[in-house]
């Protein structure tokens, strides 16, 4: 019996009713092949400042960093050691990665049907040729298959980048990160385009791990010594200026709430004050963290770095695995989030300056046809990002669009963002959305909501410009 | 090349899958000529008074009154000045109509598959005969088009009225209103009928812009002086026998909350007082808010008259837009709401009674499953108003049927509602419900869930009986 | 003319879309005659205790019993009364039985397109062979013909239970209960197998009625003086370990809130004695309750139990009815449920351990894809119960999965409980689950979103593997 393949239509997330599936197929055709625009996403920098840099080996590459993987098999009682995830006391953890990739084959089954599945599914087809599925059997065998090609040099980073058809890839660093790498690389003949972005997380809530190391940092990278709040945030200011200078066009920020309140410069300086004296509490927190993005908000319009907020996730939620893995273990989960109210301070101090962009992400669909649409139907420097994290999947872009687009339209939203560690999978994330969103429009059509003009035209939008557009790339 | 054309299918908002499309056809053909009840809106009484109105031209018509229309500009980083959109302070906007029309034409690929783009498209076709899609190069073009037509007696709202088919029309009228229009209507033997509908927010709302003038005005209609809490009930009651003899079967509430709460005549009158005397506070107004929505349930079982209450919208959430052109651009958003606790006062006093009909309004559509279909389908004086305001389109219709119809079924709910100031636009909502409804049952009878009898009864129902009935027209 | 008869194509509940219809069709038929399992329920053990048991006449069986019936002919203005529910003061209510037979039938469009009608129109085909759909005219004609069933040996519950297939079928008890018909029937030699299951809501909740005869039944049917803290938790360990005796493998707990906090013993005790002299108030409640989630979560790692935790149901909402006729009478309302704060002390004091088995059940459909199916992602202990209640429904199943499955996956659920008092229902909702699982599967295959195997293998797992695991069976 042969081997069983990956199920690879060529019309894989249609509609299976023949008319809507013969027009999405059409639409789909003409935005396949567009060059990817990456705005926002985690891949590092290194990987390409370093022309000859290889990925590891299958486990190291593909399940090691990835937490979509490893939380779906922890959750199905697989420890973390067993899958190599690193200790944080360097503890031992399983160092034999061809028997944690047989693990993974082995439960394989817990990702039918999922993003993982399915962005998994076309990686192996697509970027590493191979047909059949992952299984138990031939988990060794795919294993050898990938390693030799990963030994290759097509799949070079840089080499993936222009196979992928790549115009523009974005990264994600901290506020007092010295872009090392993206120095490298504008300082080497390569035409790739890979910019920084600025997230300034990491000194903006007062009460995160290692945020008075994080001060210190930034006084040592901008050259200003930070021991004031007026000294602070023109520590911040130069930080947005070095990074616009190394090709950044946005900043990005990430809160449990989207809070805001404009404090009184006294008030900011007594708060950072306690914070630096390890004196403040909670509430400071809250406050100097809604203040903050006040003032991003005020220098954007300054500097004309685009904005994205992200808002909703409690890190860390499980303590013994933050204890003994750290972050960014599958184990930071949403809670309700609320705009309408939060948001109201910043957008009636700056949401009618059309010289601000910003992005707006959340984990609480529940917001989008209530609160989020609304919201960005109006006011001009508010637009909404598409779904993010647990939706960026099939369903989750089509509940997406369902909810937001008949109160939002389409121009109040930003195309796509691959956001993710995961190199490989970049041209298989733009490919699921571009299907979904041809599929989408296929199905305005076909209800007589929209003509085939409008879609081919949004589809294009959707795929390419909007992203473009909005992110001033 | 020819222009192109609205995509107006006669099969719209259908699914493409063949049976189901054949059965919503029938469907919706055995419904689409049932005459029109319009028992929620808000088109001015005078245009019916007037037997010789006559609607300005296109812009003022089409663009200026309506805030789903030009919020969608203004979200663009269109001005609203350049819309020609009035300030209060008199200042200059834009007073070149044909200007504005142009401006709106350029951008009326923002509308692409939202309920505006659908509106408007079967409103400049059927009701003006327009069959080219509104362009850059057509804009003045149409615009002749339109104001010729408006200039003809075809055109004149009694003429319209007559060929909407409607066979009521209901205006939504402030506690204070003299309702000289319906005065004149009744007078007249136009055989048309236009009732009024009894909306006491302006006095109930204490804490409300104008609060204490509407006070002075309602003791000036009413001949009651209004100086404590007995006065005012007194006078709010006279008001609602002068509504009933003008034709009103319905009132009309809106909150920012669902709150409820009893107050001993007491606390009311003392509540009353600090408001007279400028000195009432946030909890004070949210206090009487509930209580009165109490008071005003009883007087419905009193009177007969059916009780509409409207939740969860953040008025006038732009502070520079409300300073420069006041309420309605927009900038209404909504705001999460509670049903379950906060209506349990009211419907364990009144809920019980058959003889109210309350209907409620949500904007938080995560309520329909979890709150309010559960409370409809227990309290018999509960019923639920369909989808409002950014909900009344077809995806936020079809997602009403799904959340709602399970638990409360259709006899809960109450019909259509238009709720539009664009009388031109009535058959063309109604028109989008019908299909809508005659889909979905189609659904449910391919997919097994009724057979074709039921859905006949229950599209019958959806368009024409319930509103009848749960509107006592 | 010939009767009307039911609608119950043997494609109900699939698409109509003819290769989705073909390949849902084939799934279904590969799990259709799994035998049920029915791992959580409210079924009375004493109809299977006596093998003569007798349903009495359609009435008693079908309309009193089921608040599902009563409640949607309450919410359109028929007296409960009306409909021959026992009043707590036992006053008149309505006792022909045949009259109350055809106030149902004259009403049963109200059921169109509801669960309730679907279950009906089934059970009535399927159970009891009737063909005509219930009507005005046909009501006392099928009165008779099901009376004339119930008297058959057929129908008496040991029949029916092999008839429909069932292996194992479990009841819900109270903490307190004798389990007097369990013993009987595992001292007979019946081979059907009826568990038990251990639900101690009516001494966890201080507040609720009847706590302290509660307590005193507890210390009579345990042998222990619960006098104190400690012999409390001891009396409950010990009915426990006696349920687990009597074949139980699970126990349920029901709140209004997710709530859980772990006091420490002197609090616990504290409040355990304030609430033994009466004098215990809201936020005891809440903390004792919260207090012991914990507890259960901890025992149930030592005995082996599976918990099954269901929240967010704020009971008898109406107090006119609930004074008039007592709890379950249709008027238990959900309010908004948080669990990702809630969970966490739980989670982290438990949610690690793979041999803690939780399963949660939410009324608030909007915190699955933002929380539960993070959650259930990622700790090894936590599993996602089916819809339940309002959502245990053809679109409430759709939706759940949607929310759900792109986060968690197939294998963090737990297939089906019919969680019902009905008995001649079961067949018919676990028929209701096959075919939408079997529709939904298809789907996901047409959209190339999974393999045919795959399919296969997943329906077998939602209707038959899962629940067996998950529950120990």
């Amino acid at each position: 019996m042969p081997h069983p393949t990956w199920n690879l239509s060529p019309d894989r997330f249609f509609s299976p009713e023949p008319v809507q599936r013969r027009l999405a197929r059409e639409i789909y055709a003409s935005i396949r092949s567009l060059p990817l625009i990456c705005p926002h996403g985690h891949v590092n920098p290194r990987v390409f400042a370093d022309p000859d840099f290889q990925f590891g080996n299958p486990t190291e590459m593909i399940i090691i960093p990835d937490h979509y993987i490893f939380r779906m098999l922890y959750s199905q009682g697989i420890s973390l050691e067993a899958l190599g995830i690193p200790r944080r006391d360097g503890g031992p953890v399983e160092s034999d990665h061809r028997k944690i990739w047989q693990l993974f084959a082995d439960h394989f089954y817990l990702f039918r049907g999922t993003p993982t599945g399915v962005w998994l599914a076309a990686e192996f087809f697509e970027v590493f040729g191979i047909e059949e599925k992952l299984t138990s059997e031939n988990a060794q065998r795919i294993y050898d298959h990938i390693l030799e090609k990963l030994a290759t040099p097509e799949f070079r980073p840089r080499n993936l980048y222009k196979r992928f058809n790549i115009e523009v890839l974005t990264t994600t660093d901290a506020a007092t990160d010295t872009l090392q790498y993206h120095r490298t690389l504008r300082a080497s003949n390569w035409d790739g385009t890979i910019r920084p972005t600025f997230r300034p997380d990491g000194v903006v809530h007062i009460l995160a791990d290692g945020w008075k190391e994080n001060i210190a940092q930034l006084s040592a990278v901008s050259g200003i010594d930070v021991n004031n709040y007026s000294s602070y945030i023109q520590a911040l200011e130069q930080r947005r200026a070095f990074f616009k200078e190394m090709g950044a066009t946005a900043t990005d920020h990430a809160a449990l709430t989207a809070y805001t309140e404009r404090l009184s410069t006294t008030e900011a300086e007594r708060i950072f004050q306690r914070a630096l004296a390890g004196e403040a509490g909670e509430s400071d927190a809250h406050r100097f963290a809604g203040h903050m993005i006040m003032e991003m908000a005020r220098m954007s319009i300054e500097d004309g770095l685009v904005m994205q907020f992200h808002v909703g996730s409690l890190r860390n939620h499980n303590r013994v695995i933050y204890q003994r893995f750290g972050p960014d273990k599958g184990a930071d989960i949403p809670i309700r989030s609320e705009f309408t109210r939060n948001l109201q301070p910043l957008l009636n101090a700056y949401g009618n300056d059309p010289r601000l962009t910003l992005i707006l992400f959340t984990l609480d669909e529940s917001a989008y046809s209530r609160e989020l649409a609304p919201l960005a139907g109006h006011y001009p420097a508010l637009f909404l990002g598409p779904p993010w994290w647990f939706f960026d999947s099939i369903f989750g872009m089509i509940r997406y669009r369902e909810a937001v687009h008949e109160t939002a339209g389409l121009y109040n939203t930003v195309g796509f963002n691959d956001d993710t560690r995961a190199f490989p999978s970049i041209p298989v994330r733009h490919d699921v959305w571009r299907r979904v969103e041809s599929n989408w429009l296929a199905g305005l059509v076909v209800q007589g909501i929209i003509d085939e003009g409008d879609a081919l035209d949004m589809a294009r939008a959707s795929a390419y410009d909007l992203a473009k557009r909005a992110y001033r790339l």
